[in-house]
């Protein structure tokens, strides 16, 4: 297996945007090629993700991206996994790289639902849960996560203060982010006024609907010993799976699969926990932030909420958690997400992230989760 | 790079559905497994193709799948290539098991449309095709497949009489599979009664909307001595591309990803065209099939239309062409036609293809085509 690096990343700002999914696509891939140097032509496969593409009446992007690119031959496929599927686009291109078949590999995610109406935007993205069993009995993602929320409250006593936490730290941090959907920051006086959505998930607990387009540029060490950016050294690509539906689950106070995907990931890194210098994870609710943190293995089971109080996860924090802003204030433009943190990531290595710029980015992990976690991808990055 | 087979392949029959996607491709899943003689729990992978699965209202579905397999921690993803999404599926469980990542992955290709009114059915394939400057503008597959015919047809005078040889061998071999979507015999005349749908195109070149599954079981040699079924040594696994749109082509009269994908895996394979002893095609439409054969580089261009009338592509001909019966007749349930190809291949090498067996089977080729030709998969496949 050869050491493969995220030699390039970009991601627009999220939020509305005006231009087609495609058009943004192909931008933020230009952009990415940029960073790295590259030209198009030295890029061997395109893995595009754009879940929800049908609302644009669009399918098959691979192609319409790589012909704007000017690479029309080059082969492409869309992957699709939910929240996670440019993550799982990653691990594709990870795979193909590092196992040899191409020197380079494009990742872009994609997501443009603003021009529907909230209710048409809230029925796309259910799709990632189960319909038979969940969203046609009415269940949609506030719902499913506010039962996890209550699961982990009643058996950890989760405070409000808590999970009001969580947003105050990513918005002070989206706030600082030029990429970001929300860029002001919020009061827990704010978080705690603001409507609840499903209890006890109030409006503050829940990331937006986002427009938005990441892309990153994997390529083989042995073909590019002189990146243009400082690279990151791909140390694990790791993803898995958990029983798709909640109701069949034996916990309801985590995410079977991040720890399965952390447990995956530590292993083909050689490293542990500890060496980790900041995380970016997948916070589309608050609640999820402080489970992420317990099933990654950063803090025990119920630890994170009090962690968070005492400010351990800000930037300057001993482990600073989505300097980003997160899902929860950077925005979620679903198949973007999993690209855009890796960018957030990439610009961190570089020095790049300027007013949120973490301390210390020698080992960063980002995890991304699929729906309510039928799907989990964790990747750890490292410097050469 | 591992020597890699595909250990277990099967299809349902196409046509309709009464039960879900999801319900079909696990079924279909279990079949290939058993097949396989693999206990799921020896799948590291699984790679999901439904383009269309929003019509049910479900995406993510790779999770759901695992689940009802019993494997609910392997982790999936979904991949959209349109038309050629379950054999770029299958390129990735190439890649993945080639590469030494796993030791076996599962391709499980599925389409449920039938519970659509066909004008809906219709619009959910054209978002296979450029929505901004061909859709959009009303432009749907028949319309875009007959600008190739009647391209065909002004430079190499293909006739009436070569397309409809196409449909009424497909018909044949449909007649004698039992996975077929028609199973009846058409004569000549028929073919020449039946109304135009777009001009030069009529009903009968025309490939059905079809429900269907099928599924594929990838396997590293090493780790599969003892094979249940004779196993398809995979000799190519090549993807390409084109550009997007028809009208910015410098040709017409074929499809660009079909050359340079059939020149990729002859060149893998380290084979030659006349070694070929029958082939799977892409037709969706008659022409297609004609278009395929040149452009594969078993005929010159504009020699496949004689070749037919010939009988040279049929059963016992020089090059049986689609035994199965093609999308043209066996049908074309999007995402599961790229599998069931090979599944047709699995069969007919294991001696299972009854009365539509071909009379050598060592080398084989499957050619999937994504809309019109944005993307191409070609596979070859020998024996051990």
């Amino acid at each position: 297996m050869r050491e493969t690096w995220v030699v390039g990343a970009a991601s627009n700002r999220f939020g509305r945007m005006p231009e087609s999914g495609r058009e943004a696509a192909a931008r933020v891939a230009l952009e990415a090629l940029d960073v790295a140097g590259l030209d198009p032509k030295e890029i061997g496969y395109t893995f595009v993700s754009n879940c929800f593409g049908i609302a644009e009446r669009q399918a098959h992007l691979g192609p319409l991206i790589n012909t704007a690119l000017g690479i029309p031959d080059v082969p492409s496929c869309s992957i699709e996994s939910a929240c996670s599927s440019s993550s799982a686009g990653l691990h594709e291109a990870f795979v193909h790289v590092a196992g040899g078949f191409e020197d380079a590999a494009l990742v872009v995610g994609v997501e443009k639902l603003s021009h529907l109406d909230t209710l048409n935007a809230t029925s796309y993205f259910a799709m990632g849960a189960d319909y038979a069993f969940e969203t046609r009995n009415g269940a949609t993602f506030p719902g499913l996560y506010a039962t996890l929320a209550h699961a982990h409250r009643q058996k950890f006593g989760t405070r409000e203060e808590e999970l009001g936490a969580v947003a105050v730290k990513n918005h002070a941090n989206a706030a600082l982010n030029p990429h970001a959907h929300f860029q002001k920051p919020i009061t827990l006086e704010t978080y705690l006024r603001s409507p609840v959505i499903a209890s006890p998930l109030r409006l503050y607990d829940c990331c937006p609907f986002s427009d938005g387009a990441a892309a990153v540029v994997v390529g083989a060490r042995e073909k590019h010993p002189r990146p243009s950016a400082e690279p990151l050294v791909i140390r694990a690509s790791a993803r898995s799976g958990s029983i798709a539906d909640m109701h069949d689950r034996t916990t309801l106070t985590g995410l079977p699969a991040t720890r399965t995907a952390a447990d995956k990931a530590f292993r083909q890194a050689g490293l542990e926990r500890g060496q980790v210098d900041f995380a970016e994870v997948h916070d589309c609710f608050t609640i999820a932030e402080l489970m992420a943190l317990e099933d990654l293995g950063f803090y025990p089971a119920g630890g994170a909420g009090r962690a968070t109080t005492e400010g351990e996860t800000e930037r300057d924090g001993r482990l600073p958690v989505n300097p980003s802003g997160g899902l929860k204030a950077k925005g979620h433009p679903v198949s973007a997400t999993g690209a855009s943190q890796v960018a957030e990531i990439f610009e961190q290595f570089n020095g790049r992230a300027a007013g949120r710029q973490v301390p210390k980015a020698e080992i960063a992990l980002a995890h991304n989760v699929g729906a309510t976690g039928g799907s989990c991808s964790v990747h750890i990055f490292g410097r050469r």
